[in-house]
């Protein structure tokens, strides 16, 4: 018997700097709702999902900065999402700024949660690869400053066992690293989950905009199928604050062919069904990868 | 001033099990003057590039399995390859079998070597990541028996400066690893240089033809971009004793961008005029490999 589970990647249009939070929710809630029409049990949002990406924006003030993170999850603003999670029957994963208390430190990370069906959070990453820099650099077309407002990430890559799949998360940049995939596949994984926001240009050299197109999919090509997982990569896209993000939101089989594709720069949702043992083959036969028990991670 | 340097794969049709080696010898010179008119100063040869891929063909006695392997290199027979590099001033890599004297032991390897324009051997690769299975299969359509026939390299991942360019040598199933390009990333590699036997079909379960090639370039398009190097791969091809080698020779950019690709299966050789500055910026700016100075490794 199969085990499928129908994946959709809702992929957003540009939220700019002046939208309010409150109209973000409204239209995830509105790919939510697609999502369950479409039969899907789980959808994956982008990266930094509920702002415009700040990290484009330099401030002095951490006042200012720390309105662009949440400090709790759910928050008022944000329960309806796990709401309408529990009355849709739906898994999500949401990247997010997180506003961390950790001992006597306050600390900001780049991070992403899976919420289960019954609203509950049942996983968090914490974006390890930040790009970037930290210092104001004036001659560049917009900032990057995900290392200013970030820390590195705490929780490693663990995986998750949901809805009879084990389960990964990752963040944009992550998914250039072969590292990234590998540490989830020796692990088992069978499902990895990526949001992202990717400028259509880059800052600190010339390159041409179809290769960022190109880079994006052959990495997680390859990282799929030297895991044998599937990937579901998911955009913000189009002229945010008058900086382009590039769209591309697609869902990669441990084949590596990309079974679905977006083809706008606003908020589009795609699905596959997707066969979580499909990938057992590549990882038993092709590749020597070893079963092991998906850990459980407390948040 | 860029460091360009003209690399050629040649691409070998089948060698039957029939074929003399001095009528593959013929060949492979062939290949090399065609280089030279070209304008290359360094050919890429297949794996196993003086013989049929006698891995498919299961031998009880040692003394038959040793016919296929070269107790010297130069040898008699191979020695007019060696020449034709002084006189070409070509520099080639060539993969062969092995047999092996270390210490008080007889051991047989899948090996590649770089041969410099001098004739000498530059560097020696041993396959790492053997293939297939140690036993008899009889209700398999044909043979793979790498694990049998050879021990597993025992010389890791080496680079050597040549020509004023970091190289590093792989074999065939060495590329579906991402640790392959990686631990040779690490070594700053500018080149790997890679040659493949690989069949059409899976003998181990059902795989849609179209997916060996779809593999074959998204792990080597994934590995030069992730590690800012090309890559030169040179496949043996077309049908030999009976059973079908995929083509698909070429040539990846550290962009991940295929620049040259095999059209025929068939002796066919394709160059590419390759910048080997193009990867620096990828390593330095958008990862942070670091840069070491090449070892040197005697053979």
């Amino acid at each position: 018997m199969s085990r499928k589970l129908r994946v959709g990647a809702a992929q957003l249009g540009p939220i700019q700097l002046a939208d309010s939070k409150a109209s973000v929710i409204r239209r995830l809630l509105n790919l939510m709702e697609e999502a369950h029409t479409s039969g899907c049990h789980l959808i994956v949002y982008p990266e930094l999902a509920l702002t415009t990406f700040f990290p484009r924006h330099w401030r002095d003030s951490t006042a200012e900065i720390d309105l662009w993170f949440e400090r709790e999850m759910p928050s008022s603003e944000t329960r309806p999402l796990f709401e309408a999670a529990v009355r849709l029957q739906m898994s999500f994963y949401l990247g997010y700024a997180e506003l961390a208390f950790e001992q006597e430190d306050i600390r900001r990370y780049n991070t992403s949660i899976l919420v289960g069906p019954d609203g509950r959070v049942v996983g968090k990453y914490r974006k390890v690869h930040l790009p970037g820099h930290r210092d104001f650099r004036p001659n560049y077309p917009f900032q990057q400053l995900e290392k200013r407002y970030f820390d590195v990430g705490n929780l490693g890559f663990p995986v998750w066992w949901h809805r009879d799949v084990i389960m990964g998360m990752a963040i944009c940049n992550d998914r250039r690293w072969p590292e990234t995939y590998r540490v989830m596949g020796l692990q088992d994984v069978e499902l990895i989950m990526l949001g992202y926001n990717t400028h259509t240009i880059n800052q600190y050299h010339a390159e041409s905009k179809h290769l960022k197109m190109l880079h994006h999919h052959i990495v997680m090509q390859a990282g799929a199928y030297q895991n044998g997982t599937w990937i579901v990569a998911t955009a913000k896209t189009g002229i945010e604050d008058g900086c382009e993000l590039m769209g591309g939101s697609c869902i990669v089989a441990p084949t590596g062919e990309i079974v679905a594709h977006a083809v706008t720069q606003e908020d589009e949702l795609i699905t596959f069904d997707c066969d979580m043992d499909l990938g057992g083959q590549i990882k038993r036969n092709r590749f020597n990868l070893p079963i092991t028990v998906a850990s459980s991670t407390t948040v």
